[in-house]
């Protein structure tokens, strides 16, 4: 295995959940209990920088950042078992190390345990529908134009914030991260477990919908 | 008949409805009765979720997700009868999955006979005006600059959702299904038929404008 | 001289305009008077428009659709005289029907005079540098990545909103036509020539500035 | 050495400032306390504005406008001892002229010593993290992507100036002139060295990890 390649997964989830809380904290801070003010800068701040690094690391770990993407292209061949398990572990230190990140960038307890409820059918339904979506953009993304990927998988994220209820966390290492803090992006520990679940379930579904689709023909 | 083109079909414009009426709930869930933003959000999230979808379903299916659009090209001979039809069937059926699914995420109810009224001349042609410019900017755009139509058509969207009074519904099959819904994105099912008239003329004058400009030439 | 040319800036120039008032409109409408929500749509609608126009249009007209651009490409040699005078004449005639369009789409007096006092040295300083950039913008973005201009305009445009007291009007036969409404967008219509004469300085000085760069070279 | 080189990196430095001090005071003048409101519209002009002019002075100059990015070029073996000092004096002189610029725009005294407080350990991390990512933006994505670069830049700043607290100053010479503000984008004077220590530190790191993340390989 190539230490560069875990390094790529470490800084790249690391700073995807700095940004994911930190910007949470900063919209919370700024926008007098208007939560609408706060979703739209922590939507765009985290697509822009996952543009920014599925551009920087992709070419050297394929930028995964999340075990579920990690699972598909395991399942795909795409990556051997060894790597994958590596993979999905160096994501889940580097989530917690990018949520204690952003708690010290805003002077706040290190590690704070999740107490936002978010549980219930509507929101494992929101969870399903945005990791569904996530691996149907990232396997016909890099089918049909592979060099757009970052600027897909950012749209795709924006929009999955507002258009889902859960606010698409998509992303099993990203979900743990996030039961680690009491800030806007926060969500019980408790309520982690359900929430895997439907991601795994939406992935495998994606996964078959990108197949069931089909290769690409003339335009009708 | 490809079933693999439904199928594009029928899964972009399903999540193209999902976006639509979901950012629209979370919106007014979290804007304090400030729905610019709610719009805002509403036309950033469609925005990028169009660019995805086009991007990914385009090169399968052509990505119409719109009647008008299929009219369009039927008119120009690049799509048979047989396939229209098909395609504009798929599209009205997966709106209003769309619409379903966008209530299952917020736990309403699944079905909702639309209460907003959306009637009169400035509405019609507020309709007229935004399917001119669809049909302008995707015919003029695959002739001029095909591999940013996802772009393009984006962008188009965005800025008629705030320059119009409708906030541009441009899309028969979009048109109906939000009959049905009362949230946000919602119109009375009496008010859908002049929007369908008005946006079926609307693309048949951009289509004949599109003509007009004529081919590119040196930039003077 | 060509009908498809002008009528290419006819049709861009009125729908841009018809964005500027209409989402100014829409903006004021829907924001609760907080006029910094009415001018971020009222930006990122102008620079959405901006964008799709220019690539739908440029290939056939050059995508000029303001007089100070078309004073710049006749000065440059890019365009005879004859032709200029007549993009100018339809620059302004499409600016007035664009405003007329908005007004009509929400059930306005159709034309208005402007009663938004814009005056005095931190307007014109303002108007200038807003200019200013545009054009170096365009001459240095159409030395160095002709690809990217209508990227490049709709950012600049969307920054100058911002940044300037003015909210960058950059654009003579906008500005006119902006004297023809009462809403957001509007200026009085004795405010216009001043804003016309700080418009030609900064293009002139962008001219300059774009010959004193200089031509590419290595990285340092 | 080559003066438009330098005219190059003062225009752009210039219309950087311009944009940071200008939009901060026109987004706090409309946006009735929302500070939220505010950032949003600073960090999007900021970003429109970085993209533009990276894009057309980067062939001339490379488009430092930063002496933290100057000095990892000389680090690095890219720029000459005797330009790079160069460099950073147009640079602190341009960031200056940007401030005066929008203070005149906007009617304010043209330079105003910093009142705002920025210190303390969670400031100078921030300051650190923003200037990590810059630099590794900056090397990564001109291996790994050159053309992106201006857009790469311009997503990172944008989500930096979110989920730090500081909102990302993240270059030494826009430290310093913005401690010549008292708008929204100000600093204190006695706040700048600590500032610029963290950014150097930030910036090292930077490089260090760009070397250690390693070249592209084959993705997993």
């Amino acid at each position: 295995m190539n230490l560069g390649r875990l390094l790529a997964e470490f800084l790249g989830t690391m700073l995807l959940l700095a940004t994911v809380v930190g910007s949470g904290i900063m919209g919370v801070a700024l926008s007098q209990g208007n939560d609408g003010i706060a979703l739209l800068a922590n939507a765009a701040a985290t697509a822009g920088v996952l543009y920014v690094l599925i551009v920087i690391f992709g070419p050297v770990s394929g930028a995964h950042f999340n075990p579920a993407v990690t699972l598909a292209m395991r399942i795909r061949g795409e990556i051997d078992t060894r790597t994958a398990a590596a993979y999905v572990a160096v994501q889940v230190l580097a989530a917690i190390a990018g949520v204690t990140i952003a708690h010290a960038m805003f002077g706040q307890a290190l590690l704070q345990p999740g107490t936002h409820a978010r549980t219930g059918g509507s929101q494992w339904l929101s969870e399903g529908v945005a990791t569904f979506g996530l691996l149907l953009t990232i396997l016909l993304g890099a089918r049909h134009r592979p060099a757009a990927l970052p600027a897909l998988i950012a749209a795709w994220i924006f929009a999955a914030y507002w258009f889902t209820a859960s606010t698409s966390f998509a992303n099993p290492a990203v979900t743990l991260a996030r039961a680690l803090t009491q800030t806007f992006a926060g969500i019980r520990l408790v309520d982690v477990p359900a929430f895997w679940l439907a991601q795994i379930v939406g992935a495998l579904m994606g996964i078959v919908a990108a197949s069931a689709v089909g290769p690409p023909r003339r335009h009708p």
